[in-house]
């Protein structure tokens, strides 16, 4: 079959120093309170939180430890997001205790290894016999997945190659168990991943047999008869989730994506965490097997769900049941799901689609996500998190109306389904990964994020630093190093949120505009050392309007500032934020955050609010609807990723427009 | 222990004849449509329905008939609301054949009754060794209230006493198993019915047993140690509801508002049904027994159900889970539960505090409820019901978005939990005991129903005629017979929502203002034959406003005419509803309504519409934020309780105002 040899779109994250202001303080967060914290919640030493069982699960299939499997049956998943988050803290920083801490837990999952290479702690330990007989429910192909990806991680990061040889040993098990031999099992996963791990494992060993093993899964998926109904007549109707009644998730076949062939899927359905994870792996095999038909069906999907089904803050998923899409245009702000985990499976689609088509649609989106939804997921003290990200919060009806089940108004510590946090973990220690894509020909930049690349073109050094204090500041500088003149494209991402961004090369002024290839400035030139692009995205404070046929969003507006939405919250302006109202020709002013958001940048405007005051005595409905006393009022607006770090309150994105003359 | 003598607050119906146009349809659906049908439905006749297996649960448990019991564990009361509607029938018009398969279905009850009194079709046929062992959860208290209520009821209508002492055998049968004795249990209903049962079983019977039965159970109420827990231990935690999770009834106490004793409840709370449900029968116990402590707490609920939880339909149950009141100022338009029984309770709750305290507020809420919830749980053909009564429907979105997997977008046939229908139909059969409110000097009208009454005060024949279009027109005459001159006050509400009431008494103009007693206008003299009052209730459209904390209504209004809440619907308006406003200053035309809406009057006004035209192709959000395009559109407006009998479109109450200027 017809596959071209991988491109390494991804600049290895040695090569890569970030030295972003607003970005080093996540990466220390990450490096010195999340992973150290969650290596401490692997192993149950966190006294209030509750107990993870993970390591210790893999303890006892290793037979080094007796007791039984505890935890979610995908558990296995939370100690491999943990190896690969720090796979990357290495890969930045060397660290011999952490390295070593790694190396034992990889010696004790190589340990709970089967000789055939099977490799899962849930069916080890508890159903040995019933391996691979439960594809739709029990996750052992992603909790695979989650293996491999540590396994290509770690491999990258240290050049260690034990972990590796253990995951491809289990792929290699999985691609003799899966196929379309009379032998083989014909199923594919009930939640996706492994897709998008074997297509990096792909990368880093070449191995064919990897990539037909992801087309495999990805072409069998939907067909009929349908394997979930085959299995689970196989094994006596049996099931393992019953949250929406018996075999809910064989039955309700749209929320795997499997009720159709991906060929015949039209828009963003059933878990937004699967769906999104499905997608990026089928982006990444349509690149590397330069499928069109694939492509083809990655980019309609992408526009239904970002331009139908996607909030401002790059959130997806607007319902709790199913924790899934619903319908175009059916975006609630309080009782959406909006999972941290779906918004980080966003970032991955998004930057698959954008190694395949060189377009910053993908890029804003990516964006979006990452510094609004995905950075609201963990408090400023990385400590705690978000996986339900709302876009309104009334804690008081939070309480007692249960449709509001899902929602915290305030960050917890750790949850028994830990998937959210080391997700977040890994993301932002693999952030360089987002920032770049690697051209034959060159470089684009995605993120603005101050960093040093040294990359190479045709064999030859091509160092870029960016300089800058984004998203605060939109004054960006780019220098260039090479040895001689080094013919190469550079591709500078135009944001959509800027109308009128502007350039220089070496201080002569550039046209963006003509300069302009599907949202990308592109500057293909012999660059020498010296070479200087000053670049400036102007950030005005910008209010943001919904399609028309959102209904929740009718007569609102969003605020944005660069890549950041903001929100009002009950600490900065009391509550009944539903009274608020932002007249449209009220102008802005920018202040400086105080106390936990020091450093950050905040927005007031002069806006009004309806009947100002102690209501509490008035009845409840009156007859002569008198026109609602305002009276003027200062709005502050904080960046929604920073919501929830004073307390409990109330907080909304969406706030009602007041049209001029009022 | 101290209570006055019964006062007949309710006029027996066989001395009211309504003939008001408009109720006497609905009058006329009850008794050709609604009864006959679901009489058949009672007997699994009804072929697309679902079954309801409840004759035949009777004829089970009586012997007549081999095999098992089916259906919910209160499926008696269904029989039960059924008979209680002949009755009503009965009495305002005699029917042989209806008479005679009541009275045939009367002996069948009976041959179910057990020799201590006994009756409950679930337990004597499925679990006869687990009677009275679980009142949390298995409504044998509940059925036999419904019980009660058909026997007091058929007793009124017909003067046979057969169902009355069947009845009066099971009220003594509890009487002897409940109360403080050692060898009673101290136990009381998980829902209530009894309690207002067995108060109008005392008032037609003087036993002052049911009245202590009634004090009892109202007094045991939320007691410590909790009975809920005491008998689920004893019966070995078994639980007979897992809707969200094992004995979560039994744990839920607030559910039942068992949660506390009643004289310590500050708010309501737990399911809405249940809820108004027992105070009815407080209120009515408060009144006979002329305690002042009940009293106060029925107008302490009272008055945060109906100024901080109920919505402007007169409906109640903010949420979908418990069917439950929610919080103060938690009113959501689209995911509210609203049930139509709960409505019906509202009003027997009213009409309660009405017979204990002459104020017009009880009425007015009274009104609200008939006139727009209750009449929109059954469509105009009188065969297709609402359970739930949303404020805002969005139909594509219901298929999708499980927050409204309890809302119908169109009324339904029949249900396997069939409570709503048959309290529809006694509801509207028994109409009489809510337009008329005895009182021992004289009498008040509630509701301006065109009808004849013929009451007495001091034993004189006093006879009152209203004639009028109500709710149409704003006309209202009542006429006076009476044989010399009668001494007697009598009592005219002033609706909440009519600004300036205007009356004349035999031509000469009266001064509302200065008459008007807590809503009512008091014309206490001397009443001659002949005597004529002109009232004149001006009914101009109407904008209401809500109270400011309720965040899901801030810058709408609603629509009201009289006391006609209206609505906006897609197969007037078009879609998109969320994108038309209502100018503050725009003015309405009433217009006649065609088809299926013919004789209902419309209201039109002239709006705007956002973004009018087909926008599809436009991106999901725009940074411009532009000041939304308008149009003009004339807006229709149709009564709620006509809503969705076009087929299924967009549905909303509340509209966005367009403040003046705009």
């Amino acid at each position: 079959m017809p596959y071209s040899p991988p491109e390494m779109a991804e600049v290895p994250l040695q090569q890569i120093a970030i030295t972003d202001a607003f970005w080093l303080e996540y990466q220390r967060l990450v490096k010195e309170v999340v992973v150290p914290y969650q290596w401490l919640a692997l192993n149950d030493q966190v006294a209030d939180a509750e107990p993870s069982h993970a390591i210790e699960n893999f303890r006892i299939a290793a037979g080094q430890a007796d007791g039984e499997f505890y935890g979610m049956v995908f558990q296995d998943s939370d100690v491999a997001k943990w190896l690969e988050a720090v796979a990357y803290l290495l890969a930045k920083s060397p660290d011999a205790e952490l390295e070593s801490t790694a190396d034992r837990l990889i010696e004790l999952v190589g340990a709970v290894q089967q000789a055939d290479g099977y490799l899962n702690t849930y069916f080890t330990v508890r159903e040995p016999q019933q391996r691979w007989t439960n594809l739709a429910e029990c996750h052992e192909l992603y909790c695979a997945g989650h293996l491999i990806e540590a396994g290509v991680a770690y491999y990258q990061a240290t050049g260690k190659k034990r972990l590796l040889q253990i995951v491809s040993k289990l792929a290699d098990h999985i691609s003799d168990v899966f196929g379309p031999d009379e032998h083989q099992l014909h199923g594919y996963p009930g939640h996706p991943e492994i897709e998008l791990a074997l297509m990096r494992l792909y990368e880093v060993t070449s191995e064919a047999r990897y990539l037909l093993l992801t087309r495999y899964f990805v072409e069998q998926r939907g067909s009929s008869p349908h394997f979930y109904d085959i299995e689970y007549e196989k094994r006596g109707k049996t099931s393992h989730w019953h949250t929406y009644g018996p075999a809910w998730m064989v039955k309700d076949k749209a929320y795997s994506q499997a009720h159709l062939p991906i060929a015949l899927q039209t828009s963003a359905i059933g878990h937004a965490v699967r769906f999104v994870y499905l997608y990026a792996g089928v982006a990444h095999l349509a690149r590397l097997s330069q499928d069109q038909e694939k492509r083809e069906v990655c980019r309609r999907l992408w526009d239904n769900m970002t331009q139908r089904q996607m909030y401002i803050t790059g959130a997806i998923g607007s319902q709790s049941s199913g924790e899934a899409f619903s319908c175009d245009y059916d975006l609630p702000n309080d009782t959406a799901y909006t999972e941290t985990c779906a918004s980080i499976g966003l970032m991955m689609f998004a930057n698959r689609m954008l190694q395949m088509d060189a377009d910053s649609r993908y890029a804003d989106v990516m964006e979006r996500a990452l510094y609004n939804t995905v950075l609201a997921g963990m408090a400023l003290d990385g400590k705690h998190f978000f996986y339900v990200n709302p876009l309104e919060v009334h804690p008081q009806s939070i309480k007692f109306n249960h449709i509001y089940d899902h929602v915290k108004p305030v960050r917890q510590r750790w949850f028994g389904c830990a998937c959210c946090p080391p997700n977040i973990a890994r993301l932002l220690a693999s952030l360089g990964h987002y920032i770049y894509t690697q051209r034959p020909d060159g470089m684009d930049i995605n993120l603005y994020v101050a960093s040093e690349i040294v990359t190479a073109v045709d064999g030859k050094r091509w160092q870029v630093t960016q300089r800058g204090n984004y998203p605060w500041q939109d004054q960006l500088t780019i220098d260039i190093d090479c040895d001689g003149p080094l013919p190469a494209t550079l591709g500078l991402r135009l944001p959509d949120w800027c109308a009128q961004p502007q350039a220089t090369l070496n201080g002569q002024p550039l046209d963006p505009a003509a300069l302009s290839q599907r949202g990308y400035l592109r500057l293909n030139r012999r660059w020498q050392a010296g070479d200087r692009i000053e670049l400036q995205l102007p950030m005005p404070v910008t209010r943001v309007s919904a399609h028309p046929r959102v209904r929740h969003l009718a007569g609102k507006v969003a605020i944005q500032r660069g890549p950041l939405v903001y929100c009002l919250e009950q600490a900065d302006n009391g509550s009944e934020l539903h009274n608020l109202q932002l007249p449209d020709d009220a102008s802005f002013t920018l202040i400086a955050g105080r106390g936990v958001l020091a450093g950050k940048t905040l927005l007031q405007a002069a806006g009004t609010r309806y009947a100002p005051g102690d209501h509490g005595g008035q009845p409840l409905y009156r007859f002569d609807a008198p026109a609602p006393v305002s009276s003027r009022q200062k709005l502050t607006f904080v960046p929604y990723f920073s919501w929830a770090n004073r307390g409990e309150g109330e907080m909304r994105v969406w706030i009602d427009r007041r049209p001029s003359g009022n």
